[in-house]
């Protein structure tokens, strides 16, 4: 048992800031660079691969450097007194605002040659020893799926700028961020016959076509019209809606909506889809 | 660049150990907890699950510690210099004295309270400061599929004796190793549609009875024997033998091989099993 009274000052002021953290007040840069190991787990980090889907197109969530411009994937650090998942989540609200996400580990990267240093990255002039956050660090990576229309993008600490890109139109990002990203992408893929992505990705209604193309785009091909929705349909999970899209130029397509109940039921069971 | 005669002593030391460690000699029980943040990472640790089949049963190969006589799954350190996959490999290699097996990383395990203080493990009395080894660690879980009749079982600097265990008698383990066993076989589970797991766990020539029992250990249930046959005959990945294998008291059943062409061929292409 310990109580606040019998904590030493420099305890006291880890617990601080550690419920700060929690609700969201970081660390200025200049902090973070010079005291972040007294808080933060050495040598451990979280990059977020968040993806979302609009104008037919998937994409992910990206910052961009304050100083050189270039972009990465957001991450973070694991304070000590915090589990790993809840570092990821707290990651993911501070950058798109949103709360119960489903977040998925998919991989751990330890390669010993990641740390800034060996990749450009200087630390700033004014720091005299080598801080914690030159240091070697081994990143475990989450994916997520996010309602693209819900998020507000919000820059870190470090970043200029926090946007959406296109995934098949990123650019070279730091460190080893596309290769995060390309693992990401695997893992999505092979999870799509276990996950039915769209319930997360897509608006609350959605039309056929709609789907369709959410999942070219995560595998990559072409797929099938007539077998794909037949597929879909066989998963029933889906309910067509009364409605009809309007405004486009062709014949309007109908409305379809994942049933809560039955998608729950699924998830539990661990429905197989057979989508690829 | 770095020539060694430009080293500081400490420096020279640490690359004089990792080399050490590198080629399997390590430090030993004391100079570890002592010493051992010199020249590991903190707060990281590996765990291996290292899965065989003998006796038509599903095997794990887990450690005894001298002290409590608790069981535990084996595991190490990451070296300063050395990266997470190769040091999942040293700690299998110095295990089982097995090279060239595969590794599959499977989860990364974080929670706060995953240190030895908080599960009934104290430091060394000799020792008065705080040990490294006492601190929170994250785990990272690998699983490997070895060739029972292979492997020569060896325990480490902690532990008095290593040896298999059948899948569904493990006892209760240290830390929460019981649940880095079930999360593997969960893993494993869902790997047998893209991984023709036979390969690595039967001896070079096996019968169809004994793959069969090999699936049905690994899903936990029955399988159609017909239906089992014909899907493994469909995969194209074993040839039939002209030889039968004799000694059991019913019908002779016919041998089979995997075809390491055909197999190579079926990895690179990432071809569905359908298993389950």
């Amino acid at each position: 048992m310990c109580h606040w009274y019998t904590m030493r000052p420099s305890e006291l002021l880890l617990l601080l800031y550690c419920t700060m953290a929690k609700k969201g007040v970081s660390l200025n840069e200049r902090q973070l660079i010079e005291k972040g190991h007294l808080y933060y787990l050495r040598h451990i980090s979280i990059d977020n691969v968040i993806f979302g889907f609009h104008d037919n197109e998937l994409k992910v969530l990206l910052l961009e450097w304050k100083e050189s411009g270039r972009w990465c994937l957001p991450g973070g650090f694991i304070l000590k007194d915090e589990s790993v998942e809840d570092a990821a989540i707290r990651i993911l609200q501070s950058r798109t605002g949103l709360r119960d996400i489903y977040l998925n580990q998919f991989y751990t990267f330890g390669d010993p040659h990641r740390d800034r240093g060996n990749h450009g990255i200087q630390q700033p002039k004014w720091m005299k020893t080598k801080s914690w956050f030159m240091e070697r660090f081994i990143t475990i990576g989450y994916w997520a799926l996010v309602d693209f229309s819900q998020v507000v993008p919000k820059p870190d600490e470090f970043s200029a700028s926090c946007a959406w890109w296109d995934v098949d139109k990123v650019p070279e990002l730091i460190l080893d961020h596309n290769a995060i990203l390309a693992k990401a992408l695997q893992s999505l893929r092979s999870n799509l016959n276990e996950y039915p992505v769209g319930k997360d990705l897509l608006s609350q209604k959605f039309t056929m076509p709609e789907l369709q193309r959410l999942y070219e785009t995560i595998l990559g091909k072409a797929l099938d019209r007539r077998n794909f929705q037949k597929k879909i349909l066989a998963m029933d999970l889906v309910d067509r809606l009364g409605e009809r899209k309007t405004g486009g130029a062709h014949k309007a397509p109908y409305l379809y909506r994942f049933n809560q109940r039955k998608y729950e039921r699924a998830m539990k069971q661990g429905l197989k889809f057979g989508m690829h």
